[in-house]
């Protein structure tokens, strides 16, 4: 952590703030310029409250050159985490996982419908949502716990492993037979639940949240890991930006970005992101192109009720194709 | 609501829709064009799923022409709500309110002394943080109850009125003696513990998030509101901006904005929106002048102690010398 | 078009718009609701200036339902746009095109070295900047009229049609022997230039600016072919978002997007999106999976001078494994 | 300039490093650590390409301590900028400047009619579009060389000074009799006309760029006085973010941040920033109260013409009602 001082910084003041500094066991470099002073602090920093150093009155800035994460950091686990959940591997080297669904758990037909379509597609883990995050408090909520009973069955009926939100710690008992649990983009920074889901053993699947930054979302990680829980999986589901064409705006170079900040597996939503089935395939083969270590895609199967095509899902016929494209891409990219 | 339909839509699956809708309870006013057809949605259409809508493979876009929000919209109830919190009212006409304190409960001395000194100074309602959120799992998270016993003596101490952020509902049991609770920005979409909130009877102080836009602010209090619990003040404290000077960019065109759209009082937040003490006095300033219904300020008084000098607070003396200046741009807007 | 009128509009108010709209040679479709008015706009409403009409006190908001480009829009051009320069196919079926060179021309060497290299590994066009559109007045602002005669020397000694960035129209006659014109994101609204180049043959490639959405990258467009030049090329280069791992955050969803609403072929910069040389080839990869018309990738071959090594740019090796990986997956997208 | 570089630095690479930037003429102190090591970099550095160092593969990061602008920098011209236009005073202290006029020159009555209204109620330069930047090629564009010449019949008729947008260099010539030149928004970065009119001594209105921060804004105004010409006016008139209710988002932060870091007047346009003339008020009362040193207001005296009513134009009522209030506040805020 680098701290330069203001330029007049008197000498009683300069050491007041080193003796504070080392009794938080670090060390402190001093280099004196003619304008500034730079204090270069060495050792295990992660714990010095870097805002509260910014706002000192004698320090102009205050700059972290190792990384504030520890636990979800590349450099202190320099292989990647591979994950299991219900029998899949996610994460690491030729485990590129395909999670599949609808956004709703709507009916017992409906799900164990899409799963069975989606499955023999070669979907490897089942989504859908029973608790659904809305902005309007009258609009649709979900099935909550009779939806978690569908996902149980349809993952009774195709063996397929499931994932779905949880949006209140009240409700987790509610789920133990889920396999990966979500945390949603709008909890990223819950920081409460994240603590608590860190003393489970669930995996976690955590969204970046719509203005949030990697080192933000890494830090998300770190309060699960930071209570023991390493079974964390971050997902790209996109950002929030100028351009409106599409709901949000997909982050695709986060990807080789994690990959290089975390060893943690790295998974893209295509379908929140953009928000037009018409996208989702370009997207997801740019996905699966730069190397996510999977994708989470949103598939119905409702033909007969047109109207809740959800503008964001594909048919399980697209999605079949959308599966053959990606294994040629992952093909390609082969090393 | 105005629905506009693609041009190739054959009048079967525009019937289709209208019926649909009509079974909604809305009416449906059709006016063709040469190249589109436009609905016109009449009635109770809060409740339409406008993402569902426009999420059908025949609809081109969707439009509100009403607010989704309805219990804090100013349409259906013209006059400013007056929310009683502690003995101080917030809202309507000369109730400036003005709430100060420390960033954190640090001790006794700390928070019994601040209270007194902006008591003295004028200010209506003490502040201080008992559970902070914090990016970091290794920056310090607060004294958590503790924190809220020193606030209640404080309160007694005083006759100061208290507020204090509440993480989590698991610890709401404790927040008994506190006057008004408040959701901080991140918890902002956080809806279940909105919702919990909405069927006490606390008062609450909802801060916007740090990239959300008016209507979803305004939505998360209909949240509240719409469990019952109409005790509602908004609270702007800067959102997420390329501009990197300030922590956050101050949007005080917000004040005038949510007082056209809604009853309800708006507090500004100078502290957290700057980050930097020295700009706290001009956007308090320019708050009261275009017309915020309070302010909430960080204020300690640690002289012996400067390195907890909060970057963003206030010396007692500063904010003895702002209350002043307050006071004279609230007397120079009157009408 | 359509426009919502204020519920309080007297009919006198309303048939005095509806006159004025009728003589802009628009037709207008009344909708009565029972709060709201809603007028449908149908004809040629392209230059009904719409912030005229929604700053009308009477009109509660505007909605174009028709876009309001119209020569670069694919409506009206339902097939893809091949731009010729220089002998090379930009755009439309199997004519992935890649330009390749460094950041800016420095030396002769230096710039015929570069495009002997990525010529042999299949790059289609040379890049290099004479003109540097810089932040600071004090850093390097290219090398200018020169920078343009080693550009030309580079074509003449490998073939390669070159692509440069154009400042200023009062430096156009110097730019006889480019066969691409770049225009640089910060000058994407920079309307007079925008015209000027419309009254030219030359073909330009239009950069995308940092904060501007996909509409008004194609009104830009529209500014250079309402005067006469069709030859317009779009370029995706990262927009700026809140994270800051990358320069940029690069919008690769923009690429099927655009080639719903445009007929305009449209390239994509890794380089100058990203910031970082070993991100690129990802973002590469994912580009030509998600179908963009080509690249646009700085590089070097500046082994002996270590202190020029460009952070965004790849060393011709790493280039040339690139093109053999973006064959690759090329092959895997054809249908 | 602090550069951090990377852990695994040879000795050589690091020495090789510092005889560049010694050569460059800065001075370099290196402190050692046990992971990282850090140089001080003191002395003229504001002419070292930050980019190119970042850049460099054995760079970890770069950090400026001071800043790269030098000419419109506080610290080394610690006074206020008083400049002069017209024979009116902008900046400085009890200087506040009202600049206000129509949106675009429309025709003589019009242009005279509200330059004498506003002359009436206190403003002291007049303000009205002759060239007019328009998203759309099929927008009006302004009246060009007609519009300037009434402008400067006007400014005959009342002894008004004037203040209208240049687009392009090529029509300078035209704006001998304008008394501020203001270069829009969208042009703040266009380097080559920032360069030119540093050649000349015409008064400069920057406006700040919808995406850009408030250091790129002081980059483009160093621009203009790196070329010799230091009549330089700072315009904040709003900034892009997610907020859809105004316009923009007006920065009032940025008043007492750029009177940190400049000695350069900064005036604040409420009515491009807000797109409202019901939110101009407030906002114009708060640009004062925070310490700004003018307005830029749109007034238009149109009754017969309700048509052309500019949402964001107070009538000259309005104004006057207005002027009074500011006057109030500035009285209100003065020492």
């Amino acid at each position: 952590m680098i701290t330069v001082l203001k330029p007049n910084v008197t000498a009683e003041q300069r050491d007041h703030l080193i003796d504070w500094l080392e009794k938080q066991k670090v060390q402190v470099h001093i280099s004196e310029g003619s304008e500034y002073t730079v204090l270069g602090l060495v050792g295990d920093t992660a714990h010095i409250d870097m805002d509260l150093l910014a706002s000192l009155d004698i320090v102009q800035s205050v700059k972290r050159v190792s990384e504030p994460f520890k636990k979800c950091n590349r450099k202190f686990h320099p292989d990647d985490s591979v994950i299991e959940a219900g029998g899949v591997k996610i994460g690491g080297k030729n485990n590129f996982c395909v999670i599949a669904g609808p956004c709703s758990v709507e009916t017992r037909e409906q799900i164990i419908g899409v799963a069975q379509a989606v499955k023999d597609s070669g979907a490897d883990i089942l989504r859908g949502g029973a608790f659904k995050p809305r902005t309007s408090p009258y609009d649709f909520q979900g099935l909550h716990g009779e939806g978690l009973l569908l996902l149980s069955e349809a993952k009774k009926a195709t063996g397929l492993p499931i994932i779905t939100e949880l949006m209140d710690m009240k409700d987790f008992d509610l789920f133990e037979d889920v396999d990966i649990i979500q945390v949603g983009a709008r909890n990223m920074q819950n920081f409460e639940m994240l603590k608590a889901l860190g003393r489970t053993d669930k995996t976690i699947l955590l969204k970046r949240g719509l203005a949030n930054n990697l080192k933000e979302l890494l830090m998300s990680a770190e309060y699960i890991m930071a209570g023991g829980n390493n079974n964390v999986i971050l997902c790209e589901r996109g950002i929030r930006t100028f351009e409106t064409h599409t709901r949000n705006t997909l982050d695709l170079s986060c990807v080789p970005v994690l990959h290089q900040l975390t060893h943690l597996p790295v998974i893209v939503d295509p379908s929140h992101a953009t928000g037009h089935s018409d996208l989702v395939p370009s997207m997801a083969l740019a996905a699966a192109a730069c190397g996510a270590d999977g994708l989470m895609v949103e598939v119905h199967n409702d033909p007969m009720h047109a109207l809740c095509d959800g503008a964001q899902s594909l048919t399980p016929a697209q999605f079949d194709t959308l599966m053959k494209q990606i294994r040629k891409v992952l093909e390609a990219i082969k090393e």
